[in-house]
């Protein structure tokens, strides 16, 4: 894997880090040209990306901003930073490596990772001819379990052969749960952690290996599959080694469903799910590597979602996916969004002078319509949405998916062009209410109107589409990051409190002193909700 | 019911509607005490009604707060409101009716509702005692949905004898999935619509209907249930009397839980369980009734919401339930809140002066911890956030329950007191690193601090408690909306978009020209959807 020196120095601190973004003249143009940009709703602007089409009419656009833009990611370096990120270079230099889960599915891939992929392909393929596993139990928490879940729910949302369960939580209800009604002499275990040090995975794992061991299986290490980073860890646990799947340092937790954690998948839905996902995933890295600016897919979202949270200053970004089986899809996207863009310092360290990543939240529509679209329409902010559909259904009435498709374009619609007071006013009166009711009601009727939305479509949902969904949303990432001079690849931010939580851990299962050091609330908590000391 | 006839004209408009909030001088010095108010860490605050502790010690406050907070209440007549809002007067203008959800959980209530709460656990109990209904196909969506999935999946996480599938969405996969898998010889399906005209709910119902008819069930309406405010028109629909289910013109979507929608909790998780959500509740009803202002839980989480979100300026709120059960909390919270306050125009019909209704999103912890946590820590905005977490676990693993607790207190801990540059800074060199790599990579590793939450704990996770938490919420937004000025209980916002997509769908069943005032995108997407006009 290529290694790229010159940004780093023994001390691993970069010689050179990216410039501030307020210090680039490139930042000021760019901020003006999106600031005089309008919405235009006689503008139609769609590309076509690895099968996916993406309409960005309903975003701030102009020549200017699109000049501007272009200078921009210029000033970022971003073919080279593209280059780095496609061939294995160091993109995350905090943590000083790769970021290569493009690798895991090139079609022509480095040998260790194609060896990988094929021991895979025959474990699943002798469990499926031997109809083994009827049950699986996938352990994993954050990247190692909404990928999994997002890929099952999407292709298995009718139904499986095999039953999946997902546990992630430490909660000990959430594995109650994940083994409850199995039968454990047929159920893999399938624990997935790229460190094998994960607490609630090691911890739940534990949990279902006390299980199959008190059903009397004879051999329970044998139920069991570890993915890890670290097989040797896996192997001082029990797992056999031909149970343990690698993946590798330069795979973060939030891009592994492309590794061997995609076993699950595999198991619950197919092989081929796999295989087609990281077809499409594949030809959107294609596109996001030669496609020039103008028409680059990932380019173009991440460069409006900056104007509409950098400029226009948006918090947050709604994703609405108008298909029941894409429900995963708003967590997944939480996760690769909040965890990559959730920092406002920049690579030097220095502090960002514009908002960064915003919240991500969302809701398959149309429930979400009848959840919060009260709010993105009336309420004080608003929020961008990400408008997601298909254009052709896998079910046999037709007539639901023209409502379905109806409904997504009618909220994009009715977030666009708004209701004026007068339109209001005349719907009231239509109603037959007295003028005084109507020029009253019509107040509380109207829509401002103006509200920025993207729409993706997809020919019918398939491996293949979701595969390119999902690169699309990762490469907009990694250009948001090279944007604000951020690095999207590690996760600082989460350390501390799992620091904090085994100080309070240890406080919770002794009768010790309180830390002085703690707030007043803490301390009083700890002290009642510790068991024994206490006598409640 | 009472009719409170002086707020209301013939023409049905208020007389003297509430001042707009800006003109109040208590909300001036409100604001100001907000500002000058602080997070003290040796302050411990810790409410406790009907079984619930609200601990708010990680909130602004001051002493000038508690003060200009009683005198805003004041000044919005916050004692009449409150009571017009328990005894059924309208306090919703813009509909011209009561939210009388209260009367649907009080112990003695109006002799219509015990009625037909009668009727309903006479249904559950012959059902129950012929052992029928294997399988529940519920078919509602919005508040007729995620109520009673919170509370089949609070309480049957492990497994029910019912099996029960949730149909919602009008795309075609919602109901194809809701109906696989199940023999429709002992499948009941509940239709809950407040209007009945409710387009998804009625057409899987009719597809929910063909279903029973294509597998010779004898007399397919039998095994329907409708639970309507218009019993005529599912009597038109063919459900039978027996099998019709009323709820009130008084009961907001969003509040229907506490109707006989929870028929399907009931046939799931057990009768028990409606009838301890709803002692819960109305012990909640009492609370907030009776408590003064300063003890009052809903009152005092609604006014540290108003100083988040109108004075400091968070623009979202984040729910984290330390409970995988309480994963449907999120969005029936998201609905709640957003639905009710996702208004910017006041009772008057003027806006706001202030930003009103925050996003509201979340995820059950520690699973949030690893999907965007990281934003809440380091994100540039954070979010104010709302812990919930029980201090006796229902499973055997005392170990599990004492992480979680600890990991909840954790984060809390991490947002309120912050890591600064100088303990960063140790924590690297502490790791051995070089001072160069340390002082670079210590400004990654800091936090702000400083970042509000509540603590809400709960003994135990029973229908008691969660009955106690839905009413916590309700009531504390309803303060919100009268301090903002806004009507809580309509929502105008959510008509227009229906509006558009029944000509959207005329639209797509034609072959007529597209309609000259769509914007562009929306032409070509309706052009390019619509199946045999274009050939595709």
């Amino acid at each position: 894997m290529k290694q790229n020196i010159e940004t780093e120095t023994a001390a691993g601190r970069p010689v050179a880090p990216p410039p501030s973004l307020s210090t680039l003249p490139e930042w000021a143009h760019f901020e003006q040209a999106a600031r005089a940009a309008r919405i235009d709703p006689s503008r139609l602007c769609v590309i076509n990306a690895a099968g996916i089409n993406l309409d960005t009419s309903g975003q701030h656009a102009s020549e200017a901003l699109q000049e501007a833009a272009a200078d921009l990611l210029a000033a970022r370096n971003f073919n080279a930073a593209r280059e780095q990120l496609l061939s294995g270079g160091v993109v995350n230099p905090t943590e000083n490596r790769a970021a290569w889960h493009t690798a895991l599915r090139a079609p022509a891939t480095v040998p260790e990772v194609a060896a990988e992929r094929q021991r895979l392909i025959e474990f699943i393929h002798t469990a499926d001819s031997e109809r083994r596993w009827r049950n699986i139990v996938h352990i994993g928490i954050g990247g190692s379990d909404w990928g999994v879940r997002l890929a099952v729910a999407a292709f298995g949302y009718a139904g499986t052969w095999r039953r999946v369960h997902f546990v992630a939580n430490i909660d000990g209800h959430a594995i109650q749960g994940g083994l409850s009604g199995f039968d454990p002499h047929d159920t893999l275990v399938v624990m997935a952690s790229k460190s094998f040090t994960t607490a609630e995975t090691l911890e739940n794992g534990r949990r279902a290996l006390e299980w199959l061991q008190a059903a009397g299986v004879a051999d329970p290490y044998k139920q069991m599959i570890a993915i890890t980073a670290r097989p040797e860890a896996a192997r001082e646990w029990g797992i056999p080694d031909a149970h343990i799947f690698k993946i590798w340092d330069w795979v973060g937790g939030r891009f592994s469903l492309w590794s061997a954690v995609s076993l699950t998948t595999a198991l619950a839905v197919s092989a081929d799910v796999i295989a087609g996902m990281q077809a499409g995933a594949a030809a959107m890295d294609k596109h996001f590597a030669e496609a020039p600016i103008a028409e680059n897919a990932p380019v173009q979202m991440a460069l409006s979602g900056i104007v509409n949270r950098s400029v226009l200053g948006y918090g947050s970004l709604n994703i609405a996916p108008y298909d029941f089986r894409l429900a995963n899809l708003v967590p997944y996207i939480q996760q690769l969004e909040m965890e990559s863009l959730g920092k406002s310092v920049d690579i030097a360290g220095d502090r960002v002078s514009v908002p960064t990543g915003p919240a991500v939240w969302g809701m398959p529509g149309t429930d979400a319509q009848h959840t919060f679209f009260q709010w993105l329409h009336q309420g004080s902010d608003g929020a961008p949405v990400d408008f997601i559909v298909c254009a052709q259904a896998d079910h046999g009435w037709p007539h639901h998916h023209r409502i379905l498709m109806a409904h997504c374009l009618a909220q994009r619609q009715a977030l666009l062009r708004g209701k004026s007071y007068d339109e209001a006013l005349q719907e009231c009166l239509a109603d037959g209410m007295p003028l005084e009711r109507a020029q009253w009601l019509a107040r509380h009727r109207l829509h401002g109107g103006g509200r920025p939305s993207n729409l993706i479509i997809l020919q019918r949902l398939s491996p293949y589409t979701l595969g390119a969904l999902l690169a699309l949303y990762e490469h907009k990432v990694f250009v948001q990051g090279l944007v604000w001079g951020i690095n999207p690849f590690d996760q600082w931010g989460v350390e501390y409190g799992k620091v904090l939580a085994k100080g309070l851990t240890r406080m919770l299962e002794s009768c010790d002193p309180v830390d002085p050091g703690y707030d007043a609330s803490t301390a009083y908590w700890v002290e009642r909700l510790r068991g024994p000391c206490t006598g409640t």
